[in-house]
Order: C-alpha cells, then sequence, then structure tokens
C-alpha cells in the first residue's frame, strides 16, 4: 500500500424530498447565488419550481445562467464569470448532472482569478481559491459532485481538458434517487458504464496489498450490476435508484484509490473518440474497456481472474487462469450489451478510418495509463480491436 | 434504504514516516497546542521526540498533559481545560490510541464552556464549538481519529458516558502503519474486536435494501479477518498492519452507516462489563457480540446466513437457513478466540455473581438495541449465555 492524504469535506444530504433542503444548505455558502442549469429538463420535471421555491423560502436572492451542454463549454463558462462578478454572486448552485457541475466548478475558480480561466485546464496556473459550490445531483455517472475534478471543452479546437483541485470539491451536493426515475433508459446506462468504469481505472493497479480497496471496489461494482436490472425493469425502483446513486458518489470521491495508483487510460482513450465522434463518454467507455481489457490482460492475469471471481462470481480456475480472466471481461462486455450499450465502435456507428489520428491526438502528452503504459501503437491496437 | 447526511472532513495522512508531518498539520490548526498523551509508551518508542521535533520545526509552542488511562476520566480532562484556558492554546493535539482522542475532545469542548464539561455527558448541554482537534494514531480500534464520539469515565460512581457532536471531529488524523508494530498480541486482538464490532453493529439492522452499506461492511470484515493472522504472525508485516489500521477508521467513519439504523446493545452491555471489571473493551465485546448473536439470530435468520456465506465463506443452505447462520457466529467465536480473545465470562475471569446488577443497570434509562430492543431479562440471558 502506498502512502496517500484523503479528505472528502463535501456534505451529502440523499434521500426523498432532500432536494427542498437546497435553500438551507444553499445559505450556508452564501446569499447571492448563480443557479446554473443545462437544457431545461429540470423544468419539464418540476424539480426547477422546487429548487426555486426552495431558495425563495431560505431568503436568497439569485439569477440564473441556463443552458449547459454535454461535454461543457468553454464560452458558457465565461458568460458565468462575467454575470458572477458583476453581480456580487458568492457561492454557485449546480443543477444536474456531471456537465453542469464542471461547469459550475469552472465559473467557480474563474471569478477570484484576472487571466484566462482557460489557463487552469492547460496546466498554466492553479486556482488558489474558488467561490463555494453547491449541487442538486440529476444524473448518477461522473461522481463530480464530490471530486477535485472538472472537465471543460474549449470549441476552439474542440479541446476537452481536465483541471484537479481541491479549491472546486462542492460544498454540499443533495442526492434524491427520485430524481432519476425520469432519466431515459439510454442515458441510466451510460451512467452506470461510467461510474464502473471510475472504479476499474482505480482497480487494474501494479500496487500490492491493497486488499481492502480491492473489497470496496469489487463491493461496489457487484451493487451497481445488481441493482442495474432492476432500474430498467422499473425506472421507478426507489431502492435500486438509490443504490445506483450512492454508488456512483462513492466510485469517485477518492476513498477507492486510497494508497494505490490508477490506470486511466480508458478514459482519456475515450475522450479522443467523444472528441470526435457524437458519443456519449459512458458509451465510449463500454467500448473502449473490454478492448483495452483484453489487450493488458497478460499482463497481471491474476487480478482479472480476482476480477471475474469476485465480481462476476466466476469460479477461479487454477489450472487456466487465463480462462477465468476472459470469462470477467466476457462478462462485462455481455453486461454492458445487456443495459443497451455499444461494445464495439461500428456498434456506435464508428468508422474505423479515423483510428490512427485518434492514436496520435491521445499521446501528443506522452504514453497513456499506468497499469500498463500505451503508445500510439498500442492504442491505436485497441481501437481496432474494439471495431 | 434511509434518508441520510453524510460528511467527514478530518484528513487523513496515511503512511510510513507521516508523523513527522505532525508539526506542519498541525500548523493548520493553531500555533499554541496541548500535546495529550497517555502514559509514556509513546516516550519508550521514540515516537514522542519525533512528533516534538516536528512541532519545533514548524514553530508550534506547546504544554504537555500526559497520564490519560485506558476508560480515560473527567478528572484529567479538566485539568486539561484549565490548563488549555490559562496558557491560551489554540488546538490540541492527542498522540495515542481512543483513550487519549475521546479526552483530548473532552479538553476541546469544555474549554468553551462556562458550565461543567459532564454537562455535555449527561446531555444536559450541547456543545456549540470546540478548539481543534489533531492526532497522531497509535492503536486501531476504537476509531475516534475521524468520528464525532468522545466516552469519558466520571471517577465518582463509575459513570461511563458518551458525547456525540460533529464539533469534536478531529481535523486531521496521522496514521503510520509502522507505530503499531510494538503493540502487545492482545491489545491488537482487542483492537481488531473492537474494529470489527463497529462493523458488526451497524451490519446487524432492520433497514432493507442496504446492498452497498452491506458489501461495504463485509469487504471490510474480510480484509481484517484476513490481515489478523498475518499480524500475529509478523508483528511487523507492515501491509497487514496498514490494512487493519486503515479498515479501523473506515469501520467508525459513518461511511458505513449511510442510510441505515445500527442496533449498538452489545456496546451498551459491554461497558456494563467494563465498568465493574477491569477488562479491554475489545475483550468484552470479544464476549458479548457472540452471545448477543445467538441470542437475537431467530429476529432475522437470512441477515445472519448472509454474514455466514459472505464474511465466513460458509455456503447457505436453502434447506436450513439457521444452520448457516449458526456456522457464522461460530466463526466468529472461533476467529475471536484463535487471536487470544476470551469469548466467556468465564475465560476472563468474570464470575455470574453481578449479572443482574449489570442488567439493571444497562437498561436504567429503557431497553437497548434497534436490531431486537432488550430489556433487563433479555440482557441477563445473554449474560447467562456467555457464561
Amino acid at each position: 500500500m502506498e502512502n496517500f492524504v484523503f479528505q472528502n469535506e463535501t456534505r451529502i444530504v440523499f434521500g426523498k424530498g432532500t432536494e427542498r433542503q437546497t435553500g438551507s444548505e444553499a445559505r450556508k455558502i452564501g446569499r447571492r447565488v448563480l443557479l446554473h442549469y443545462g437544457q431545461g429538463s429540470i423544468k419539464r420535471t418540476g424539480l426547477y419550481d422546487r429548487v426555486v421555491s426552495s431558495l425563495k423560502d431560505s431568503g436568497i436572492e439569485f439569477i440564473e445562467l441556463s443552458g449547459v451542454v454535454p461535454n461543457p463549454r468553454l464560452s458558457l463558462v465565461k458568460e458565468g464569470i462575467e454575470l458572477c462578478r458583476k453581480h456580487g454572486i458568492e457561492a454557485i448552485l449546480a443543477v444536474g448532472g456531471g456537465s453542469v457541475i464542471d461547469s459550475a466548478k469552472a465559473i467557480a475558480a474563474g471569478v477570484h482569478y484576472e487571466g484566462d480561466v482557460w489557463d487552469f485546464y492547460e496546466g498554466k496556473a492553479t486556482p488558489s481559491s474558488a467561490l463555494p459550490v453547491g449541487v442538486v445531483l440529476t444524473i448518477p455517472a461522473a461522481g463530480s459532485e464530490s471530486s477535485v475534478g472538472s472537465v471543460i471543452t474549449k470549441e476552439e479546437g474542440l479541446l476537452k481538458r481536465a483541471l484537479n483541485t481541491p479549491v472546486i470539491r462542492p460544498k454540499f451536493a443533495i442526492l434524491n434517487p427520485e430524481l432519476t426515475y425520469t432519466l431515459p433508459p439510454y442515458q441510466t446506462a451510460c451512467g452506470i458504464a461510467d461510474m464502473m468504469a471510475h472504479i476499474m481505472e482505480r482497480y487494474f493497479t501494479n500496487t500490492r496489498n491493497v486488499e481492502l480497496t480491492d473489497r470496496l471496489c469489487e463491493a461496489t461494482l457487484r451493487t451497481i450490476i445488481n441493482n442495474s436490472a432492476k432500474v430498467f425493469n422499473d425506472p421507478e425502483d426507489y431502492n435500486a435508484r438509490a443504490e445506483l446513486m450512492w454508488a456512483s458518489t462513492i466510485a469517485h470521491n477518492g476513498l477507492l484509490n486510497t494508497g494505490r495508483v490508477g490506470d486511466w487510460a480508458s478514459h482519456q482513450i475515450e475522450h479522443e473518440l467523444s472528441g470526435i465522434y457524437d458519443i456519449a463518454h459512458g458509451a465510449g467507455l463500454a467500448i473502449v474497456f473490454p478492448a483495452w481489457m483484453n489487450y493488458v490482460m497478460q499482463h497481471d492475469v491474476e487480478r482479472f481472474a480476482q476480477f471475474a471471481s469476485r465480481v462476476w462470481g466466476k469460479e477461479i480456475n487454477p489450472f487456466d487462469m487465463e480462462d477465468t480472466a476472459r470469462q470477467g471481461i466476457e462478462s462485462l462486455k455481455n453486461f454492458f450489451s445487456s443495459i443497451g450499450l455499444p461494445v464495439r465502435l461500428s456498434e456506435a456507428g464508428i468508422p474505423d478510418d479515423r483510428i490512427d489520428e485518434m492514436a496520435e491526438k491521445a499521446t501528443l502528452d506522452g504514453p497513456l495509463g499506468n497499469f500498463v503504459k500505451l503508445g500510439k501503437k498500442e492504442i491505436k491496437d485497441i481501437l481496432l480491436m474494439a471495431k
């Protein structure tokens, strides 16, 4: 186990009807709030009205900035920063999924900074402070509600870059599983792939002696798998929705990688996919991850056999660990298919004529991954395996 | 799953040599510190010197208060409060195990309070603020390093009472598994029973649909069990010590009871045992818990069968769940025995002539437990089963 520092101060307010506490939670972080959201689904579902009435009940003044799109854009972030400065905003309330939260974090970091907020995403500067951010979560997937990360896309050149810093970690996150009843099945499935990927990126590590975090990862994966079928059978199964929602936060709140080094190559390969093609992040991960697994499996067959056994319930064949390992990867692939996700590029309508370009772009800053280091050739091979 | 709020802001600094960061961590919470510790084992091991030199390197002024004993005493707490007031202390650094930390928390809560600090432990008042507390942990057991609890004993009448409030949660906790190499085997074993008990108190619940937290509990228990044998074989097995230390914190940091209601009768029954007899809390729990389990098992045989299967690897016998359930309880009992703990009152040299008195005292404020409500008669029966 490696040395580590772990601290996560996000206050989680979880359960039925909890969005009615938005005002009382928000009041602790600011009296003048920017209400930030997406393209209006929160108005259709009535969530907007409940949040606004809770803010008003708590005497909070707010202005609104809507229009966040998946792969949130730098231009809207800049608009938000200007709004916050003009109106003396003290805190930002993100109502939505990972894109809205990431956009809110970017605005929060930018308000106090004299330069271009994009500097943070290019690694040219580090924010020393940020406006406090609060969250009402509507999509369990990205884990941004209690993470230190934000991913923003600059329209010019379609550059997708990440900022990771504790100053942007949300102060509170309201998680009501009922709010996820109305998610379309495909979006639910993409969220499931995203949260599983967050765990698997951490699970496949070269760090030895990480039994507790291994088992916590396996526990969370099994729970996600077991409850997935239930939400597709009955989208209003509160308990299954609740398991998925809490699992999605735990998957990415930092606990599961204490003392270990994760891989993260699949995430970066996927960013190239969704950078070029209009594909949801979770769907891209469902395509990339099984191919990556088959490609790197020989690096640590025992770990893949453990994954097959403890996550998928496969019996370990001590005379053929590779066979056990492959069963685990097959199970993952079949699972993704079963919830309606593509597991090949062709299934997502993605041709194979720009694989070289994606492999090139993915490795511009050097090889990817920690479990196995992958250069351009290796990434190309993985994408070809995923054809 | 029940609605819940979860927040734990303790900064965990984990790993080899981390006590050398004591000064830099402490400086964030105060420049004038009360260094609080026990009966001098930290001087014998050299930890005291390393901590003091780290404090000096960071320019921290400190005064000392040593002498904390197991089942920490109110009189020393009051002495600490006076010292803090007299010297304008800004923060308290606890170097030790649960008793030292609990004592530090009591002092921290008392400094700002004009009345008697015991009021907090009798429920007559609630602290609205406390001095910040930092921890260098030497015994993985109580989980006090990131919990909201403090248990103090008032000498007059040997009253043992608890305070639970977020204002006393430590700001940071330094966890170096190397510091636990010198723990005597019996103390290691008592710590193992204590951390397992913290999980089992939460595990046996009437709340339905708590799959994720069930599995996280099971994952933590299995890790503790698997690594226990290793530390008895080799007290300087860093990796096994590290798994136990991190597990002990997770067992009691609040995560494992999100959305569920724990039981806690066994803890309260044990408090009566250690209140009268000079027995370590962990040893008392090893006696009480298996008896409690056998007594309440019929209340939810399936849950005990799940415990047997997922924690102890027993095959579930669908035709005789009770048999499976009993195998789990037997396994726990055998495990406690195997690490040198008593599992019967007689093994701890405790006679059966004050069982009535203990059952009486335990239920003075009403029945115990949430999984099964236990009155005086039931507690007496449990203690008789543990003879």
